[in-house]
């Protein structure tokens, strides 16, 4: 257990609060889009006022890294206690694009405070949430009169998160080394709601495929030939009929092997998040839920691998009508998968059942992209219980669990490095992420600084 | 039974062989394509040209009609005897694009004459059909000793088939009185080969129907809500795949009703045609047949009604991959239908059928494009019996029967006239119909000639 006293943090960072808003807008004023080649330049100095930053901080060591797209900021500060564990921080410095026509209210490089938020591109996703790690371990060491951090803090800020982080996975692997950590934190993601802080324990990972069927050697006249040669896309189209069941299970043989069930803890735990259905499914744009029979939508969206289809096409699509039969059509499948299932066993189960489904007279091409891992920390894990009791410190409130349904570089950390990786965020849905007028809630942007205050305390204490 | 001496035709039609062929080349040097605005002034050239060309055959009235599109030219050449059945000739005089770099050994409105054939666009598709009925109808006068025609002669030779013919249906109804006919006679087909005279007896019809489902109301991350609302390209697919049942039915209930089933007479036939699979699958450019079991594939394309995806699409089609699930996806469905068939009673069923199909939460929209109904003579009509004899008697060889899997502007004639209509072509498949190299075989043409020289008096003497 920790011995940070708690009032001790809260006051330092309440004296600190000012000067910290005003570094982060600072930091928000640079337009770091990655996605943007005319940004390159503002991303290079998004990294440079970082590295400054976490010098004038306290790291002894920060360092840009360079890659073949976007710097990467590192910085490295040890603790003075040689046994300390190793905890390694990841989060991005750039940025979605925006522009004042997507519907912003203000200038969206030119940050503003209103009504207890602060508005600008970057402030949740993910600069305001880099950032509360560089007033935490100052309040931290406030709080606890030490010199140097309890754990041995490492910080990886990438530049390239917003653009699918292309050259993410080389670098992880080229400076292993400098990254080795017993516990990976990525603070990119969020909590419940205002109300409900909760810790995210995983993400799903993600397998995508391609699948091309090709019929006739052109497109032909389906008066002539209708009825008689098989058409490629209804045979695609009862490929993709075929992937599920009536229950809404994928029934690709080998799907399900090794998938982590839920445990009855984390279902009660899910149950006890206030969710409102019909207030998700407009956030969904959807008129109805559906999907696995047995699970709830949260259940289904964060522990349950899926499949679906991102996009499908052949034959005619324009305006009025072409009677042909299509020379070829394809799908695009995305598999979202869950801890315990090998990414690379599913591809081999997908392409063989695929395969399978590929009628006489139709030739395929199956294609996959690189896949991601999924990633799940089991609720009883003492690092994951290290993050729940900081943040309980910091909101007073019983802290629950969430999962993420998306899938992020982080599982490349986890892979890479071989350590358990924690998700502590504290932006909330109404922050707007990629949409404009995104924002942060100071309170909660304060109570991160709280969270990472007592969370070195609670993990250096942690049982190795 | 004709009484016209096989001799004579044969003797008058050699005699103006090279005229004939003369002017029909005269007659293709004019790129009448009505697909090109800048042919405007063309298609009408090529109007005029034969209008006149018909007035110098005799016919006594000719007449240019209008459309909002491309002039028809209309021919009339009444018979002394009033009894006479009347007979409508119909044809097209526009023709497709056409150009040198398409790979045509010679400019493809500049006709030739080599190893026995005209080369030149539209020669087979369709002037050179048209025009043997010119040196036809002169034959049969010449080898009866008539003045005119033993039945009721009419031509309507339309300008816009080759787009799509969208002003015909309703030039038809305003010209009905004029058109009306006991007997519909169309030359825009062709027969089996070059050894094969054979008689087309029936076109099928066809229902076009876009089917629209829509899911969220914007693209939604496969991430976040992946496996937890409805998927509107997977509830296409499920819709497109329950559109055949294992058998290649099929499923639309009462899609069959009515549905004239093939007599064990035409299906022997069929049989005698010397098919040969593997050169019908090099056309149709595919690896293998498929379709209803229990036929063949000419009875499958030529006198089962089919459905067939003409199109799908959905969500992310470009490069890569975008983890989304799609707002909406669409097919184009196109039904081919035979005699019996209802147009508006299959868009019906298929309508019920798929909003039966739409599962909770998505919206559909099905629209249906203007339905081309199914035509077909019993093979035992005696007027088609009349085109097999002067067929006979032109080709000395058995006729054979086939039918056409396509579906063409003649059932509009068949529905405004209420006549039958019979297709008499001499056409093979290997005169390159819309591609380069467009060809017709001057014995067939001349044989061509000769039917119809036998035709008008066998449709004549056929009682009434």
């Amino acid at each position: 257990m920790s011995d940070t006293p708690d009032s001790a943090v809260r006051t330092y960072t309440e004296q600190h609060r000012a000067a910290f808003l005003d570094d982060l807008a600072e930091w928000l004023r640079i337009p770091s889009v990655s996605a943007q080649p005319e940004h390159d330049g503002d991303v290079r100095r998004s990294a440079e006022w970082l590295s400054a930053k976490l010098a004038e901080t306290g790291f002894p060591v920060t360092e840009i890294w360079s890659t073949p797209g976007a710097p990467a900021v590192f910085a490295e500060w040890p603790s003075d206690d040689p046994d300390a564990p190793v905890v390694l921080v990841y989060g991005h410095h750039d940025v979605q694009p925006a522009a004042r026509e997507d519907g912003w209210d203000t200038d969206p490089f030119e940050p503003v405070i209103r009504d207890g938020r602060m508005y600008g591109r970057g402030a949740a996703d993910d600069k305001g949430q880099v950032f509360f790690h560089t007033l935490g371990v100052r309040a931290h060491l406030a709080a606890t009169g030490r010199s140097t951090p309890a754990v041995h803090l490492k910080l990886l800020v990438e530049g390239e998160e917003e653009s699918g982080s292309p050259h993410f996975r080389a670098l992880a692997e080229q400076r292993a080394a400098r990254l080795a950590a017993d516990v990976v934190i990525v603070s990119d993601t969020g909590m419940w709601d205002e109300d409900t802080p909760t810790v995210c324990t995983g993400m799903r990972g993600l397998a995508e495929c391609e699948i091309e069927l090709h019929g006739p050697g052109q497109d032909i006249h389906s008066g002539s030939f209708g009825g008689a040669v098989p058409n490629p896309a209804t045979a695609l189209a009862r490929l993709v009929a075929a992937l599920h069941d009536a229950e809404g299970r994928v029934t690709v043989p080998g799907f399900y092997d090794g998938v982590a069930e839920l445990t009855g803890t984390e279902r009660a735990l899910f149950a006890e998040l206030p969710f409102d259905e019909d207030a998700w499914l407009r956030t969904a744009a959807s008129r109805a839920t559906a999907g696995e029979a047995g699970y709830s939508t949260l259940e289904r969206v964060w522990a349950r691998p899926t499949a679906e289809v991102n996009g499908i096409g052949g034959g005619y699509q324009g305006a009025g009508s072409k009677t042909v039969i299509p020379s070829s059509a394809l799908v695009k499948l995305s598999f979202r998968l869950v801890a315990g299932q090998d990414p690379d066993r599913v591809q081999d189960a997908v392409r063989t059942w695929a395969e399978a489904q590929v009628p006489a007279g139709i030739r395929h091409r199956i294609t996959f992209a690189p896949a991601t891992r999924p990633c799940l920390t089991p609720l009883d894990h003492p690092a994951l219980q290290a993050v729940a009791r900081a943040m309980g410190k910091a909101f007073e409130k019983k802290v629950l669990f969430t999962r993420e349904g998306g899938s992020g570089p982080a599982a490349d950390l986890q892979d890479v490095l071989g350590a358990p990786v924690l998700f502590l965020g504290i932006s909330v849905p109404s922050d707007g992420w990629h949409g404009p007028n995104e924002k942060v809630e100071l309170d909660l942007l304060l109570k991160g600084v709280e969270t990472t205050a007592h969370l070195w305390g609670e993990l250096a204490a942690v049982p190795r």
